[in-house]
């Protein structure tokens, strides 16, 4: 009610050179469960937390497929990410089509944030309201990318967005520089340690809320759900050990 | 009237990254009359209360089958889910006439949530309001599937939607890890009792005012409706006795 | 001037998940001039009371015939009912041109629901103010529909819509379950007494402001007007003799 | 600025099942100069006020010729009724060119009172703002129509709208049952001490501010004006003797 | 800020039945600079004030030749005026290659009356706001119209319209009858008179701000401006000796 | 906040008949910097005042040349009047290519206006910020107009328009009477002396910040900008001697 | 809250004749990390800040190659300036593929300022909220140009946009005049010194947040991230020293 009157639709400028709407839209990513990417050399991983609405309930699918060398994690509203993912998939078969090869992950990032960026400047429509984590391998190596319901994109070596995803960027932030080197293995430690950052008190990481999807050099998106976790939550059993990094980074909060 | 200034369209979002007019027409599933899905190794099925508008009138139908292998039970605006029926069947439709055989249930699923999506960014539209569970066996067994307003859709193992629908998730929670090996009979049971536990104090379950609709490998989609139901009725009047489970559920309560 | 802000179009859901336009629309029904509908084995039946703007007026036809085997009695915006019962004949006459027989009533009167549900979910059109009853036989017999503004329709044994038709209604749920094995003219005789029962203090039954539609098996949908309703109206005349159905009904109000 | 908040577009229901956008449209007609219009066995005729904006101008035509068995008398804004004037000759013309004959009375001002209808369902419309009473002899025999803005049609034994048309009406209602009968030049004398009727006290007819149309068997639609209705004047002069209807109904008022 | 909600487009139709939009619109014919027509048994005349913006520009066109036999004056808003006389000289060209001929002057009118009324019946656009007075010559002799923003239209003997226009009004009434029968000469000097008028005190005619247009049988439509209207404003000059009629018109005043 | 409800868009008549938005996209004309046009017998020519954003930056051009025998000079938005320059080249194009010479400057001038008005008159758009000054020599010799947002324009001796242009009219009025004699050179003058009474105090007419245009019979619009215009500063400095027309026009001021 | 009514479209003028939407806009620009554009004889640079959303993104792009003889760097809103830069690539290419060379540098600024000011003009959009320093060296040699939501342009010796960018004009302003002799190298070192002067205070120029694109006659659009930069901050480093214009420029504030 004590809002001001530029504040309504994605095309009005409020006095001060805004336009709120976008930043709304960008308040919808923030709500969404978390999601985490990072990259080593070798690989381009992303993980998330995924929610079920309810204990009957499977668990809604926060990791998508988009090609062989590609594939996303979404936080935001989960139809809009379906609507992004579906452009995507069809782009990456159109190309494949044209030039029989797999298209550059950073051209199809822009072309979602450019899709975006319409939704920002039209009547009639809204932004999106999902940010998406890219993690793809392409002839320049593997990726981690974030796009906004701005139409704003930006490369990572590692990040993380959605709800308390602070936690997680904060975990990431003092490690990252190390994960250039690391194998699959310890990438999904620290994907899983980070996710776990953003968990709320008392809650736990297990098989059926998180997903991870991974990709390397001439390999396939793989999508690690359900009994595929569990070896890696061992893991993280093993190096949440006191003097391990999640534990530290739990105690500094 | 002490509403905020964001929840009159759906392509406005709310400061707090909201979209209300989806919500509200989520509230629209709430207050339809209840429905029930819940499956085992070898069936899925729901059921719903059937509302007569008035003493002379017929109940309205509230399951309706799509294809030989799919079903579905509404919550919600009538109309708007009979728009939707018509679409699945559609669709459905076409894909057998192209490629002889059935739509997969969650490709289908995803279709309608994906036209669900629509309604809820684009100006001069509202979203449905409707709730769908859906009732499919296909090559990947039999599912329960729900759609929202939202354009979200959940895989269950077992669910109830609509008004007083609470009271059913309950019972069903206890109980769905047993459902798996069941055969159709105790299915079905469970499902009376489930929806026997959204009516009113003083509500019966009758031949008229509930419908089962059900569907098995390699079978049709079946609905049970009128003196086709009294046979279970029947049976959930024994099962009802003093230490039978909905007995229990009720005392509980 | 009291009332809520969602509450002025039919794409705009309140908090409590309702379109408050088409329930404003269903008033519309509820102050047009009462009719009635009612079936026995072999008829369906339906009849209404005809307004007059004025003394020198003709009274306005309520009753329209809509193919060989079904007509329609309306409440609520005539002008509405109309370019409904012209998409009805037409559809009807696209269904004799192409399939050479009769187009089923209920599938009928379910594209009319279609039509008016999609006045309920567009921005720049509003729902119909218009009520129908139908009455039709078709293969499966006599039936007798009622279609929504909402887009909602219901089959009815016998049904009452328009102003003051809860009193039809209150007389013809005592007396329904009768009607099945009723030669015509007691159903006419059953139809003009409940009709009688929506009529304000004083005033009476007249060939002018009354008229009835019927069809039965392999017979052509009949309009009843002027003096022809004049026999019944006698019958009505001895049949409200103390004792009889009609007077009795009065005297339980 | 006391009204309601549903009356400022005509797809909008109040909460009381009401179009008031209709209704004030409505109110255009009655703000027009009055038009009557009655019938005998054999003759139909209209007559209207003609209203010149100032001394200097011509009287603005009332009464327009839609084809050679039928004619109009508008009340209301005269612009919107050329528009419609424009449409029922092109469909006059149309019909003749297919069909060699006159289109039925009836007929026409249904589809013009559909025309009407869809002025009161659109947004980025209006409704009309004229009425219309129609006069026209065809196979069925001479007839007089009302239109309405709502898109509501009337046939009438005589009738009067527009401005103080009440007192017509009333002139009417006491003498239309003698109207069968009489010869045209009768007919033309009631129809102008009608319309005396609805003057301001001091006005009087003249053979510039009155016009007549009228048509019977196989004739063709005949304007009398200026001089034209001079005779006809005379003659209600007579009439206007003591004893005669005209002066009774005024001592009656 | 204190008038009603229904006077800011011009499809809503306030609760008595006015059209707001139109009324302002003629408001603008008001406020433009006067014009005038007469006409005698042989001709059509019409004449307007011109003003000049400022004492550098030249005075701004007023009198539009549309063909060869007819013209117009206009007052309001000149750039509406424009796009009206286009229309106009469009459509008499097309008359003239289909049929050679003159189109006829009051079917003109019709038609510039039909396209205004166009623009108060539809969203999105606005009533002109601009009056014609046409005068013309054709077969049926010559004739003097005006056009309204309204879609009205008259006929007269002689008018005025524009700011002021009253006074000349009083002018033409107390002396039209008389017009028949004059030569072209005089018939010019009325014109004058009349605009002298609605002249502010202290204004005079002058070659510059007055210009005039005539027909007749068989001529084409002349313009009189600057030197031509001399000869004629020095007759004025005669005419206005005490005595002559302009100047007891100024006195009765 | 204290404005009228009826100046916020261009399809809305105020009660007193006046499209207020008009007027103000008049009022953008005016905040402009000046622009002045003045003709001899032999020359047509337009000056303005050219504004640079900082001290960094090129003068942005105010002078357009659309053909070889007209160009303008524009007040106002400068982007709307790129839009009109490009439009008025096209037209210019155009005419050639079919007709091998010269559009006539009027006729050109009545488009531009006419596609000004049309601005005016729909919803969705905005009257166009900026007035033009047009300096053209056609077969009808040189002319100076003036087009305005409103779609009005006038043809002047000399005229001023922008920013402070009320003193430069008043400088021209009293002297263009002179201007058609004059020889190219003193035109110039003129034309500078009176886009200097424009300035604000302590401002000076420099080679940077004013620019000129001039054509003549069969020449080429030239125009005259930086070092160019020094000759003439050169001469004004002489002409601003004590005695000299400019001077007095100061002082009187 | 207490702004005026006029600003929250690009379609309303205010009464004072502003579009304020056009001008929020701008402000868009000004809330942008600082670019500078300055050319040579022979070279024209522009320089920019890139922004990281966080420690570990990587910095967004605010410098793009447009072609071979031209690049932008942008203020404002990205993702609006990515749609811009994408039209300027394709507008070369096209150019490039019809006339087989280099599109003119202000030609294509002045398209960009036309496609700008569409946004300004038509309901349904919104004025870019981008600012564009263009560099660009064609057959007239080297430019900087500056294109402006509002759909101006301007042309610059040097110039500074984007937040903080006054001080970095000011720098520019006393220095710019001795711009057009020196070498590359020099003119590099002026656009990093200038850009250093947007900082806040304690911040640092890196080759990180730091970026160039310059071209010369002949050469092709170069942009120097990253290392590249290095060489240049170091010259800085040393020109920082006492008495170097940087320290001077920095006391002076």
């Amino acid at each position: 009610m004590f809002r001001n009157q530029y504040d309504t639709d994605c095309i009005t400028w409020s006095p001060a050179g805004r336009i709120h709407q976008i930043e709304y839209a960008m308040e919808a990513v923030k709500q969404g469960s978390a999601a985490v990417g990072l990259r080593s050399k070798t690989h381009a991983l992303v993980a998330s937390i995924k929610k079920s609405s309810n204990e009957l309930s499977s668990y809604q699918k926060k990791i998508f497929k988009i090609d062989e060398h590609m594939g996303i994690a979404i936080a935001g509203l989960v139809p809009d990410g379906r609507v992004l993912a579906k452009y995507m998939r069809s782009e990456c078969l159109n190309y494949r089509f044209v030039y029989d090869g797999p298209l550059q992950v950073g051209r199809l990032v822009a072309q979602v944030a450019d899709k975006s960026q319409l939704g920002t400047q039209r009547a009639g429509h809204r932004p999106y309201g999902v940010g998406l984590l890219v993690a793809g391998y392409d002839q320049t190596g593997p990726h981690i990318f974030q796009t906004c319901p701005s139409g704003n994109f930006w490369e990572y070596h590692a990040f993380a967005i959605g709800s308390r995803s602070q936690a997680a960027r904060t975990y990431l932030e003092r490690r990252f520089e190390a994960f250039e080197e690391l194998p699959l293995d310890e990438l999904v430690m620290h994907a899983l340690l980070s996710l776990r950052e953003t968990l709320a008190a008392g809650a736990e990481l297990t098989t059926s809320n998180v997903a991870l999807g991974y990709v390397t050099a001439g390999g396939t998106f793989t999508v690690l759900e359900d009994e595929a976790v569990q070896p890696y939550l061992d893991m993280i059993g093993q190096a949440d050990a006191p003097g391990a990094p999640g534990a530290a980074a739990q105690m500094e909060e």
